[in-house]
């Protein structure tokens, strides 16, 4: 099974981007009368059989359409970027694997960067998309720390929030997460401010472990993803 | 905390490698008196105070050591190296950070790699071992997969093996994992040999799903030690 990735496929032929066209036809060298998928990123997965087949312009005819299932517990991951961009590119490429709805880049204070290269992320999530054939393509965005808490305080979901010299919190995989959104907090390399975790309490943020390891920013962002995927998969 | 390797630290007295003491001296600029930690990779860490400091050869005194727990539910995952060395690289740094006590690297009837420079691998493990404040270094082999099978039959533990096309098989993180070792297979990008699979079945391994997602094998490996690493942190 192969998938590629299209905005819009509601329409009963469809023409793939020049890059996605040349990926089909160039390097997978699908031909007249294949059968490929297709998907919006958006919960839709379409099958479609190739009715023009040109390296810059490859056209298909979608057969069938099926929407796949949201998950019961989504994940919203704030998570400061690294100073090692590679670190945060490969997580999110591993939690489009995992699972993950939304991820938002939080500029903090500690944060040793301030710029995302939003572009280039999404190209990674999107070929992830397409190699873990799955239909949903996480909301990706830049934000401020302060700016984006404010904004939580409207929305209604579990709120955590993880960083390194908690002692006493709980364990995330001892939390009873209920059907709907979960957003996780994950600080920078030199951890959130102390106004930047009194600020996430003040808005009922709760303070919860991942693990009993020192766990680097994008591992700590990664196991939050592993822990709502297994709590997606347990039994009742 | 600054955690430094040697795998000698059973005398009073520890010269550090050069390698580390380069690190300590130069790169950390620590001084004679600054206190820094040592683990052997072997379940001891050990608090010392640094006695010489030159960037050849950094001499500690060791002020007291302590034994860090064992897991009670111990992994030991067996994947097929994939074709680029870079993700099975980043396993190893992250199956260290968040908890594995053995790694194999099986050649099988579809791998694309059967060489693995171990000597790098081990230095990659190393420093997520200190990065990550632990105190136990995952032994590693690279070993043929039918060899590897017939020297599990002697060993007693949960024997599990995860391929692609699985279909009714269950969740491993449903699975009641007792306190001992936990044997995980992880077949290569092309996937078991039928050959090697109904090896696996005539040797009890039971065949288990890893999230319904599709994971390229590195991702179902690291999977596997977060699924590993919440049994163990969840609670009763």
């Amino acid at each position: 099974m192969i998938v590629f990735y299209h905005t819009e496929i509601a329409q009963p032929t469809v023409v793939l981007t020049p890059e996605e066209s040349k990926h089909c036809v160039k390097v997978l060298r699908k031909k007249v009368g294949d059968i490929i998928f297709l998907t919006d990123g958006n919960g839709i997965m379409a099958e479609a059989e190739i009715t023009v087949a040109t390296p810059m312009q490859c056209v298909v005819q979608i057969l069938r359409r099926e929407e796949v299932a949201a998950r019961n517990i989504r994940l919203h991951v704030a998570v400061a970027p690294t100073k090692n961009m590679d670190r945060m590119e490969w997580f999110v490429e591993k939690s489009v694997e995992i699972g993950i709805e939304e991820i938002s880049f939080i500029i903090c204070e500690h944060s040793e960067r301030s710029k995302v290269d939003l572009e280039r992320i999404q190209r990674i999530a999107i070929s992830a998309l397409k190699q873990s054939q799955t239909a949903l393509l996480p909301k990706i965005q830049v934000i401020n720390y302060e700016y984006f808490m404010k904004q939580t305080s409207k929305i209604e979901c579990g709120k955590y929030i993880a960083w390194c010299d908690q002692k006493n919190s709980e364990e995330f995989v001892n939390e009873k997460l209920t059907d709907g959104e979960v957003l996780m907090l994950i600080g920078p390399e030199g951890d959130f401010s102390e106004n930047e975790i009194s600020l996430a309490r003040s808005l009922g943020f709760k303070e919860i472990k991942l693990g009993n390891r020192r766990l680097r920013t994008e591992t700590a962002a990664l196991y939050s993803c592993c822990v709502v995927a297994m709590k997606n998969t347990i039994m009742g």
